[in-house]
């Protein structure tokens, strides 16, 4: 029995028909050259049956699922996993194509995981153009979270495209010692928001560096964002239980190329990517507040005590320059708003960035209360993510990983979450949102790949 | 708005995660031998763009999504129906038969019904064998009931393969003066429920129906069955969220023959073969109890001031004869045992029948209470309904209607309904239960079959 951390029982607690705390993948793999017709068929089977054992934490499940809300709650061991309740076989309607995976993950999606099983399910998606298929694989974020979860698939495919025997993950055991540390650093949302609740008062150097952070809001120093700066927008209403979801490919060389030619960080080029969407799509909708969107970015500063191995553990608040119309000048602002805010955090130690992290989004936490959402002030505007994913191509058993796309958790208030992963030479964007609150998501793709052509005409 | 009545509201407040009031029907189709290609894909986008206006009460949501409970609760009129949620495509993945067929309606059913949006969805299911296709439709029970929209389902197809222009059920108006009468009659099962609350003391027919129940129970008359008669059996057991539904279609002239050989009704064979499954069934999880189960029947009985029309008014407990190993001797106790419980009812109006029903079935009542689930002893085992569907093959634009599915209810306590419709010369069984508390359900299905030819051996 493992009683649940705070934050794990965080994501519990706020489980509702319309808020769903799980996160996914979406995985779109071409299949090798010497596939028979009926490869995806052989293969669910193969996996089914050759799974020994369901490892943890996959084979966990909550102690009181009907009461969900029990403050003992703890993860036990299930007597009994229902491999096909687990591993599910879909298809898509012709043609086929993107849309089509589109609104088939979109709908998966929008269901919310059974806490009577371990919350996990893969989905294998079949008829996708060309003889393609697709992984959907959903876990609950208080059994994992999204960035764990994320390194886990990546480590049970191969580099190998003659690897053919590699059990999916949940049957390959944990590490002997697992790494301590860096399970805590890599949940940085959960880790902030356990932290303002468990640290509050105890926090000098953050309390500090709190203080700077007025202190220079007063003395105009206006790049650097602070709390309750953030406008009202669509994108911080109640969401309903329909989700909608789109990606969008971009060749890494290229963003590259922009940070380089404008004097920014790759996760500044995410944060103008993202920008210059959202600027495009709330116009049309007639909705672009008059003042700059604010970002919440969970991954973007390392710690002065990081130890290296990619995780980074501080949150901050960066302002999209939305009000911009010009790109260049947009994408500095976001640059002087990024730089501003790390430089608050310089000497901080990293336990110091998540105590800091904490107090700068607390208010947020308010959000997702059911009667408050909606109606309070939102402290930042959108959650943008940017995750290193692994360089190398992947496959899963014989067939190539042609991209990997983050699936997030929108909740009251924060109806839109844009996360974005490097894989392979390209930065794979998932806009996650709910269906309601932001017709035709699928466009905020669309206009993420404009705005990338748009920075390449000012800037290089 | 229309405020909901007791009975409706009563699917509404029962609804959880794992209690789901809604019903389905499924329906797989051939299409016409001139189809093109892609012709499913064309259909739906002709069904959605043909939709001038979405008629009551397909219309209609709820008032008060977000507070269920609420004692106003009441219908509204939807200001705008987002057509792409209600008329969704699917497919099935290879080799689209029979039995993925069956998982994927079985998945569809496990999900609830958003209520923010009017209760109901349509799913083109298209994989099937043959270029066959099937609709999935799922209707809240708490607004339309089952047979209702089995009858408004059925009334929107066509008896001509040459009409292609027939508008699905929820773009037909309805029709202008609604028969009142007949629409209260159809729902059984919520008169009776509704009856137990509203009209318990003025019974007086009822309640001295109600009192010669007993007294027969005392007398020796085992035949009849009374309350607090079933068993224990895992049939009543809690439930989980997920579902299997399975199906079985048998030719409505061996059923006849079946019936005239033993002097038995139609009705009567199907709860000989609904008797004959179950027995092996749970004789296979050695699981079949001493003691016959017990079926509530809410089709059973006509009213002696029934104008006609196919309505049946009420509800009565039989044995299955479950104990008895001989196909003929357990056909010969189900006879018997309807036979009297129907002449319980002989000289009562449609009024009292249902009150007298309700009072048999109020116990029930209890076992969906969560607290109460599986704990309180079953004052029935299983429901098994039999409802007349339309004689006449029917099309959809061209494609002939196979079969007709009715996809039902488990609750807590209730973990299997089985029921059945007759279509074109066939009888259409639906098995639809829990998944976890009834493993290999589909057997059910196959064991019915079986059932009939050991019924045509001994009586034939």
């Amino acid at each position: 029995m493992k009683r649940l951390t705070p934050s794990d029982a965080m994501f519990l607690y706020g489980e509702s028909r319309e808020q769903m705390f799980h996160v996914a993948s979406m995985m779109p793999f071409t299949p090798p050259p010497d596939a028979k017709p009926d490869h995806l068929r052989d293969l669910m089977n193969e996996v089914r049956s050759g799974v020994m054992q369901v490892q943890k934490p996959w084979n966990l499940k909550l102690k009181s699922p009907d009461f969900i809300y029990n403050p003992l709650q703890a993860w036990v061991e299930a007597d009994h996993i229902d491999l096909e309740y687990h591993l599910r076989r879909s298809a898509l309607p012709s043609p086929g194509d993107e849309r089509e995976l589109g609104i088939l993950v979109s709908r998966l999606h929008g269901y919310h995981v059974d806490f009577h099983r371990p919350p996990w399910e893969v989905h294998l998606i079949e008829g996708l153009e060309g003889g393609r298929f697709a992984l959907y694989v959903k876990v609950h974020h208080s059994l994992v979270d999204g960035f764990s979860a994320m390194r886990i698939l990546a480590n049970a495919l191969s580099k190998d495209p003659k690897d053919r025997d590699r059990p999916l993950f949940f049957a390959i055991p944990p590490p002997a010692r697992p790494p301590k540390q860096e399970e805590q650093a890599v949940s940085q949302y959960a880790a902030v928001m356990a932290a303002v609740r468990e640290q509050y008062g105890a926090a000098k150097v953050a309390t500090r560096a709190l203080k700077r952070v007025f202190d220079s809001a007063r003395s105009g120093m206006h790049e650097f964002v602070t709390p309750r700066q953030a406008p009202k927008s669509i994108l911080n209403s109640r969401i309903s239980q329909s989700r909608r979801f789109a990606t969008q490919r971009l060749e890494l060389e290229r963003i590259k190329a922009i940070a380089r030619a404008g004097g920014g960080t790759l996760n500044d080029v995410v944060l103008a990517l993202s920008a210059g969407s959202l600027r495009s799509y709330l116009l049309e909708q007639n909705a672009l507040p008059d003042q700059p969107l604010i970002a919440m970015c969970p991954d973007a500063v390392r710690a002065k005590d990081d130890v290296g191995g990619g995780n980074s553990v501080g949150a901050i608040l960066a302002s999209l320059g939305t009000h911009i119309e010009d790109p260049a000048e947009r994408f500095h602002e976001i640059v002087a708003s990024t730089r501003h805010a790390k430089e608050q955090m310089q000497g901080m130690s990293k336990a110091a960035i998540i105590q800091y992290s904490a107090l700068l989004i607390a208010p947020s936490l308010l959000q997702m209360v059911p009667a408050t959402a909606g109606h309070v002030k939102p402290t930042f505007n959108v959650v943008i993510s940017n995750v290193p994913g692994p360089e190398d191509a992947l496959y899963f058993r014989g067939a190539r990983l042609e991209a990997s796309y983050p699936m997030s958790i929108p909740v009251h208030g924060q109806a839109l979450n844009i996360t974005c992963m490097t894989y392979a030479g390209m930065m794979c964007f998932g806009f996650t949102g709910c269906r309601d609150t932001l017709p035709h998501l699928q466009r905020l793709a669309v206009y993420c790949g404009d705005a990338l052509v748009d920075l390449e005409r000012v800037l290089l």
